[in-house]
């Protein structure tokens, strides 16, 4: 596999977006099937492309909160990307994009509402006060990927096309799940990297934050956990090399959770947060 | 004052909508001065106000998640709410609301976009596997309000209409601001309550969240903290009596800092969650 750098990896081309002619805001888009589980598209990948339509009509470069509610669930294939430009400021710049998918009657259903507002991350000042610390986990080369995990990691291995251009290595305390031994906490956490070595930006944390095992698998249930709404804070550029995600889920209640995810990059620095409200679909 | 009820209080009559006569989801309203901090409008209220026409047009009664994009600053008298209907489905329904002000040039200005996925608290199931607990916060007798506070409070007193419809009681170790002595803690813990007597119900919900002093002011910062999004999951229908309100900031940075707050009701049930951007513009 060629090495992947921003511009020119299979990340960059599998969200490209495409202006159509003579309709101004408007994006074709093609849903790649190489981000999906099972047959469902990631929500993270599909977040990543809606937002990289929104950032081509919006005056500021990069996402500063993101919110992606989830409608109907995509399919690989061809799709459009309608965008609104809600109000342009002189620091952030606020829009909306609509992702949608034509049925088999021809109509057009919506698959994701994003509301999202954007600003430039290298315009802001340096100051930094956080008390914020990175979670433990353990070095990268003791973690199991898809490919040498003992007893093997089901969702991120063989029967999910994603897996092939992630390298997620999951903490060892928390991929009990995979074994049958889940550890009945909400957590979950994972070195993350694309699988060519492409880089992380504000873009591709859209997808960071959304791409590990639910944390339900760990708190022992089975089964589907589709997202509800999910808001990420941008908050950083990240630096090159591998993303620490961390995930806590603190709050099961009436068939919803909470999933608290952060990021943070190679120089210790907290480069998103996102929370998503999810439903527990037992299987 | 009259004892309020859910329907019948000060919070029911300053964010009632009015449908307009032949433009279906489009309600009229009025932006009370009464929940002003100096001549800003607060966010919560503006927010409730805005999910109470949105809840209107949807067939589910009940905001899960309430997502809010503060665009330009609001002022107290007429105002529109502009809905949309996004999707209803048959346990969840997800629409979009704007809320526009008329500016000196007759032109609708949009003040905020609410974008959110309503559903039936009542019909959820018991199930809860929570592992959140309460934050200690001492007895709410102990806690001083706006009229016994030693120093005064002055941001939750006398200049502020909002303080005299909130039985606000701040836990006196997030009160040191107050009286020149911040903590340097990012943290900001409270009883909450309106003043009349309301009970809390999920719509009142959405101005809790915002109603505290900004923990900025704990960490020694002084001047405005604008919301710029803010997004807040309804998992609970509270129980009558007084609401705990506990907020953290873990990582200011850059100029903007996020506030995290969880709302307890009487039964110790997590009602609330929500996560706010906020600008930090040093006074």
């Amino acid at each position: 596999m060629a090495q992947g750098t921003i511009g020119d990896s299979e990340f960059d081309r599998d969200t490209a977006v495409t202006a159509r002619a003579g309709e101004p805001g408007v994006f074709d888009a093609r849903l790649s099937e190489g981000w999906t589980i099972l047959r469902a598209v990631n929500g993270g990948y599909l977040l990543a492309l809606t937002a990289r339509a929104l950032g081509a009509v919006l005056p500021h470069p990069d996402p500063f909160t993101v919110t992606a509610h989830y409608l109907t669930p995509s399919e690989p294939g061809p799709a459009v990307v309608r965008t609104e430009v809600i109000r342009t400021g002189r620091t952030m710049s606020t829009g909306s994009a609509r992702l949608l998918q034509t049925d088999a009657e021809g109509r057009e259903v919506e698959r994701l509402r994003v509301t999202a507002s954007y600003g430039d991350l290298a315009a802001l000042p340096d100051d930094v006060r956080t008390t914020a610390k990175p979670f433990a986990i353990p070095p990268y080369e003791h973690c199991p990927g898809g490919e040498d995990a003992p007893g093997g990691l089901p969702v991120i291995s063989g029967s999910t096309e994603i897996a092939k251009r992630l390298d997620l290595r999951l903490d060892p305390a928390t991929a009990g799940w995979a074994l049958g031994t889940p550890s009945g906490r909400g957590e979950m956490r994972a070195w993350f990297g694309l699988a060519d070595g492409r880089d992380a930006d504000p873009l591709s944390l859209l997808l960071t934050v959304d791409a590990l095992p639910p944390t339900a698998f760990e708190m022992g249930l089975q089964g589907w956990v589709p997202t509800v709404e999910l808001t990420t804070h941008i908050r950083c550029r990240p630096a090159p090399g591998p993303l620490r995600v961390g995930i806590v889920t603190r709050n099961l209640a009436g068939g919803f959770l909470e999933e608290d995810a952060e990021v943070w990059d190679a120089q210790d620095r907290l480069v998103a947060q996102s929370r998503q409200l999810a439903r527990v679909l037992l299987g």
